[in-house]
């Protein structure tokens, strides 16, 4: 039995919707225990959210600084912090935590400007820490498969890229009338200037990347908010272009009615085609050039090692977020137990890193820019 | 009991797809008796083609001109011709139709180039005779009940129109390798210079201007090829936007592995969104903001008089491709009687006509255009 | 060119739903022309009916005795008849018909009793005609394939039947409101002492049979009446066992609101398993025991000649119902055209033949007698 | 925040599968903490499991004996076990649990034979402590909301249920050839006398009476094995009467390829109808009788309370069976927690107590009853 690894939350107080899905992603597989947090900037809220949480009161702290500081006197201090916070605040908190010596598991976007997220990576990489960063879709064990069969050869050399995200909770204007969640997403400056190109456009690109493993090398963005006076876009559409000729396509919306988290990938290349949607998914179609299209079922024991490993229940009882969101703090765990050891780590990280996190917001700076000139084809670097 | 309609037919003959669609959606209804034809530009295959038809040798001729000639002369000479050549041959076939005061239906596209097709609209217009042009997929029940929910305010203004019409058939270079369909789609001299932009992005593209109702003022295309040497696009991203700040995005593909005729059109609007798939033509999703989404069902009674009046079965017992298909031979079939009497036809034409022929040459043409300028933005007109 | 066959139809006047079907299935291919009728009881009414449908005046007769004895005097007389009235007049019309020495295409049921079934069928076997029943769901190129792959070994040894057959339209008593349909097929008199089991459960039964190739040899049903006081059945609940140790279940129902014409049937095996929908019929689902199910498409030109013959058009232009109709008129005429050249016939008939009506009326006079003794199995014979 | 609660288990040890479903649904929410354990018969097994489970050492009992002894002298002993052995101990420990005062959550079935079960369902009624019992189903939120959808009257009066539970593990002789969890569950000595009728099918029935509200009077079964040899029915069909005259079909197979855990139920009424699959759990099919029918998705904010308490993640981030197995956890946690401040609980339970397993046990005597009577109506008592 190796030791329980010992975080703390930085946000996520009472109310908020993603601690509270870290938490259960983080106690799922019993590796991890949250021992201290700064849950709100307020500190009588952080107080009680450590409270309800079964916290020691001591280690619920009015602020992130104040628990570093109190952390890192202690002998069973924590090895990392989970960062949960609203945007602009990721860098900062997360630049804090790799100097106070800690692991950093971070939400996306990594920073709200390029050069603050340039500045964490150049840090994160001197750290000798290890920066996670939750683009959660990565997580699914058929999305694994997928980026198996990819890398196998399974479709050949990939031609088109058609991923899309699309929500309708931001169809009226919502952030207007009282919806916290709504209304520092659509606030450039707690969430960053990408509305929905940020916020669930980047999870779509990292999606299609992460299976493909292709990077795009220019885009073109044609970024539009539907509902007047929005401070941000809420439809992003988005063409792509790759290195090998290959062409994608992305479509990211908060405001298309009847889409919850319609974030669905289709990949299509020479030998064969592959589709898998995230509101399903524990099936990926797969289609052979030539042969009917068969369905690949999450818990098939004929999957392979990189799909069952991250595969809890069997075949038919469906698994969902929560589990794909286990599986990276799962592989987070894996690199700090190794990490503790010494060990090298494996030269590919199954979990998103920092690096993945800069290149998400290489695209929303490149996509912000495009759409800005007009719509225009722009390199992405 | 009006008299069934007298229709001849160029090209068609043994072997061809389309023909053989044409002649069934015509026979559907028992409102044609197919009477002429030059069915192949080789006299001994017209000839041959029409004996297996049940046509009378006599009328089975060499070429169209001569079925032109000989169809005159007689009392009981047809009405009507329907045009199914290759693309190349339509202006001029269509021309000398038009001239020999018949009335015409005819595949899209209308010509090879856009010159061509405004010269033929042009002797459309002052012919006094009609003209059809089959966008198949308008022909679909649930197609025009959505055009109705959307006319009818039911989606709110339009937002966001996500269009693909996705195949697989040319993901090889089947062109090189005996496939005759193939050969000439892919040969610019016969087909133009479109590829899958033209061949089926048209489909597309016109079936969300018939539901949307909105016309794109300017497009931004990036049309490639994925089979190494074809001539023509088998790949065409194109981006769209409307004159109300809606935007859209149209993805055609005839290399995308798995993908059979995969058109599947979503609309989006303020206070509702739109799902209708080709290969499953008889549901239509349609969610209003704020409720669950419903299936609505081809054949509910409720529906009222346009879906119910392209209906022939009843709900749950599937219509597909040729019933939508043969509700435009009864559109058109009701206009030529209408015609007959001198009755005035509807203002608004329930069939595709030259007018949207013209449309979809324009799209086609501007998309060239823009891919070729590397990808740019220009008005469509 | 073979010459089209001359049919005469006994019942399907206008309003009639299914007259409408057998002729526009009749015409799909052009393969028949309808020349005579008896189209209702009423001599005014089928004289309309028949002009409506371009019949000439005189062969629009007033009974289907008079259009006997009309059409045997004439050269060009009709050479089979279809016969669509209520059920309670398929007998007596198919007897005069044979007698008359014309082949028969009947609606099922072959009659109201089995004796009188019983009775045609020894008729018809010696009449030197042809014979056919319109169990139309029999019809469909993938429930023709599913045969194939059954009758080839694909699905090994088949251990369990699942079939049911779901209604939503007699959820009320609209056989009290006017209902024409309801009325007479609610009505013992007219459509038999079995309701749901009857009007729909023989198509379950059949599909059911015809695809396995399987005879039940005993059963046991539960039928009962959702309705108040409506007088046959509207929901049957039916086990069945088979020879070879195999089990069935069979459930129909015209009360289970939600449901159109659901008819599904799936059958496992020691090797693999297969699931169709009538309502999306251009998919079959296949799952190999030990691999990944895979979706077998209609239009697939590598599913061989039992399918591709049965199919109009390509992959991912779905067909339905009436082609699936049509396909029983296309065997039939293809039957009709070996009849008159004096060729033997395939000693499998593709249609389904009286003797399938049969033990379609055995299946429903076992179903009733078991439930009547309270839900007993019974031998089925 | 409330102390979280003190659990041992009994039986899951490593490699077990259902025991650390167990650990997993205890962990999500944080409300347990697992502290001692007898997961094996064989002592080394039993510590080595839970060293690996980081259970302190002292803690990792040889029996369940040991462990009740043990923790009953501790302060912070256990105040709840979990059992998860092979079906024939179930009775055994939980009957020595609750006589050492503690609550019991205990997997169906309760017993192999009813009386065993009636006897502990005695002892349980006068312990005053709480007793579980995992089915799982229920805990999904939309089987709730269905629950409530059919209590409230959306559907009216209940007049048809049918629910399926099919998979394929056991299609072939797979107890023979080393695979644990189908030895034990194909030997009656361990299992029970029922197989899939008892393994699957109770799960099938109690879902249909859960969300149904009804209880069965007399049910009919047939109840076969598929594979030659086996000891248990791997396939069984039952029908199922009801007082108020409505009638159900259950169908439960293990020997269905291409099935995983395909459990399905329909609920028909007189004014709608439902539909549900385990396969897809966040979407709920709604049928009112005359309207289109809908789509409920588990994370509607709509729902109601019900629902929505089951729901860690919005609409359109699947959760599934671990969720729904949590959904027992937290409610178990709930009772516990008003146990302990002496609160009455409510009048209905959320969570299946021993009462809901009795039933199951009635319902598989009463199936292996009427089937061994080859296939007889009994009541279900």
């Amino acid at each position: 039995m190796k030791a329980m690894i010992r975080i703390g939350m930085v946000g996520g107080g009472e109310g908020a919707f993603i601690g509270a899905v870290h938490r259960m992603a983080a106690r799922l597989d019993g590796e991890y225990r949250l021992l201290a947090g700064a849950f709100s900037g307020d500190a009588q809220r952080s107080r009680a959210s450590g409270i309800a949480l079964g916290i020691e009161p001591a280690r619920a702290y009015a602020s992130w600084q104040a628990m570093l500081d109190g952390e890192c006197k202690r002998e069973d201090g924590i090895e990392a912090v989970v960062i949960v916070t609203p945007n602009h605040l990721h860098a900062r908190v997360a630049r804090d935590c790799l100097a106070a010596g800690l692991h950093v598991l971070c939400d996306k976007p990594l920073a709200t400007t390029l050069d603050e997220a340039n500045e964490l990576a150049r840090l994160a990489r001197v750290s000798a820490r290890l920066f996670g960063v939750t683009y959660t879709y990565s997580g699914y064990p058929l999305v694994r498969h997928a980026r198996e069969l990819v890398a196998a050869g399974e479709i050949g050399e990939i031609r088109s890229v058609q991923v899309r995200y699309a929500q309708d909770w931001l169809s009226e204007p919502v952030e207007a009338s009282g919806n916290k969640q709504a209304a520092w997403r659509c606030d450039p400056a707690q969430a960053g200037e990408g509305g929905a190109v940020a916020d669930i456009g980047t999870h779509a690109y990292h999606l299609a990347r992460y299976v493909s493993g292709l990077n795009a090398q220019s885009l073109l963005a044609d970024l539009t908010h539907a509902v007047p006076g929005r401070k941000v876009d809420d439809n992003a559409h988005v063409l792509l272009r790759y290195a090998n000729g290959a062409r994608g396509m992305l479509w990211a919306s908060q405001t298309a009615p009847g889409n919850a988290n319609n974030l669905e990938l289709a990949i299509y290349g020479s030998r064969g085609g592959l589709n898998w949607r995230q509101e399903t998914p524990d099936a990926l179609w797969f289609a052979p050039l030539g042969d009917s299209p068969r369905v690949i079922r999450r818990g098939d024991v004929r999957l392979g090692a990189v799909a069952n490993k991250a595969t809890r229940v069997p075949m038919g009882h469906p698994e969902g977020y929560l589990e794909a969101f286990a599986n990276l703090y799962a592989d987070f765990a894996a690199a700090i137990h190794a990490h503790r050891t010494g060990e090298c780590g494996p030269d590919v990280s199954p979990f998103p890193t920092i690096e993945d996190g800069l290149d998400g917001m290489r695209f929303v700076r490149t996509a912000l820019a495009s759409s800005r000139a007009g719509g225009v084809w722009l390199p992405l670097c």
